[in-house]
């Protein structure tokens, strides 16, 4: 049985110094989960609020409706919930690109780009301090499972960038047109908040400052973060496709 | 001083049923306001619920903060709020690259892709008539006023498929890899509904099948449909760029 602790421990994960302090996450809905669990994740705990998920995740544990709701982030708690433990992050490899994301807030931007990362066999992805928490319910839930994948480390990201041996490349309104440019096998790609772009010490930092070209009107509005690292990896890509 | 027919008129338009009836929409926000009155959109309306806003908005109508909130969509009303006329249609010209959705749901990815037409110069979007309708409070929010520089028409998408004179093209998951064709300088370019992807009856019309290749390992998951958007266009583009 679920103790009234527990239900406390799950329900506090919500909130990130938990997340840390226990080194524990919480996902909602069957799939995800499942994902999860074929990745490799550990589950620390499953509970299912109903008998018939009990056929497809053998190992949880029967709750009441209200229990799980207790538990849930969700407005509507939707039958599955699964406590995980927060993976090791792995030492990052300077053979091949990897992403760097300069205080990026939105925590489906930071889903979206994982996924991304994942899609293009970006095996690395480097965080800034303030960058969103990539075990933020709502980064999981967009991420559909790629965060297995794809390793998450956040750094200080100014002091990383000093210490890089590889070509460091941003994403700039005004930088070179990207379709130009002979770009190298291996690099790091940096890419900025989604209202400032990439930060002033940051900025010092990047040799290569790379554009994806406007051909519409006058907007002044750049592309959402998400859709420049879809369109760049897509890029860096092409060329070994 | 408004009335409570004017507050309940503008609340209506929360639902498409009455956007449609009175050819009218809301936004919300400052910044989009401004955009969409600067892009040529006609107000029939402006509504502040403070003075310094009316510095801003000289023909707005200074309301209580009490009826901001009655004829706002957000759990946060901030300030300002606009209805407009809907656009007229425009007729759409088969000289350039257009895009077609078939039953994207998500207002976030509609504004989204209404957002990288905008940036990418794409002048015509066709939407299936069960797409999200691109009057919708969220869409609108999304697209950060590219909705006044995209004409966007609805239609029997299969009829329009049918009847069109350009090359189709579409994306999913098993086409070619997009990087190998010679695309033509104009065309249709169809993309499908986030969980099913492009449905038979289109996919019957869809002589060109393309897809960006994946690169990582071996999820099941497509791109987002927005994402996948911003790529193919991007591939349309480079080679003018």
């Amino acid at each position: 049985m679920v103790t009234k602790n527990q239900i406390k421990l799950v329900a506090s994960l919500q909130q990130k110094k938990y997340r840390t302090k226990h080194g524990l996450f919480v996902v909602e809905g069957k799939k995800v989960i499942k994902e999860l669990l074929e990745s490799g994740f550990e589950p620390f705990k499953l509970f299912v609020d109903n008998a018939q998920e009990k056929d497809d995740f053998h190992d949880a544990e029967l709750v009441s409706k209200s229990e799980l709701k207790q538990m849930s982030s969700l407005s509507n708690a939707n039958g599955v919930l699964g406590v995980f433990r927060v993976l090791d992050t792995k030492k990052i490899e300077n053979t091949d690109w990897v992403v760097a994301l300069d205080s990026v807030r939105d925590p489906g931007n930071l889903g979206t780009i994982i996924r991304l990362c994942d899609w293009f066999g970006v095996k690395h992805l480097i965080c800034s301090l303030d960058t969103v928490d990539c075990y933020n319910p709502k980064v999981l839930q967009a991420t559909m499972g790629s965060i297995a994948r794809v390793n998450i480390v956040y750094v200080n990201l100014e002091e990383f960038l000093t210490n890089a041996e590889t070509p460091i490349y941003g994403a700039f309104m005004d930088g070179d047109v990207v379709y130009h440019k002979e770009l190298p096998k291996f690099g790091i790609l940096v890419l900025g908040n989604e209202a400032n772009g990439i930060s002033a010490e940051i900025n010092s930092k990047i040799k290569n400052r790379i554009a994806i070209p406007q051909f519409g009107s006058t907007t002044t509005e750049s592309l959402n973060v998400a859709t420049a690292t879809g369109i760049l990896l897509n890029e860096l890509r092409r060329g070994s496709g």
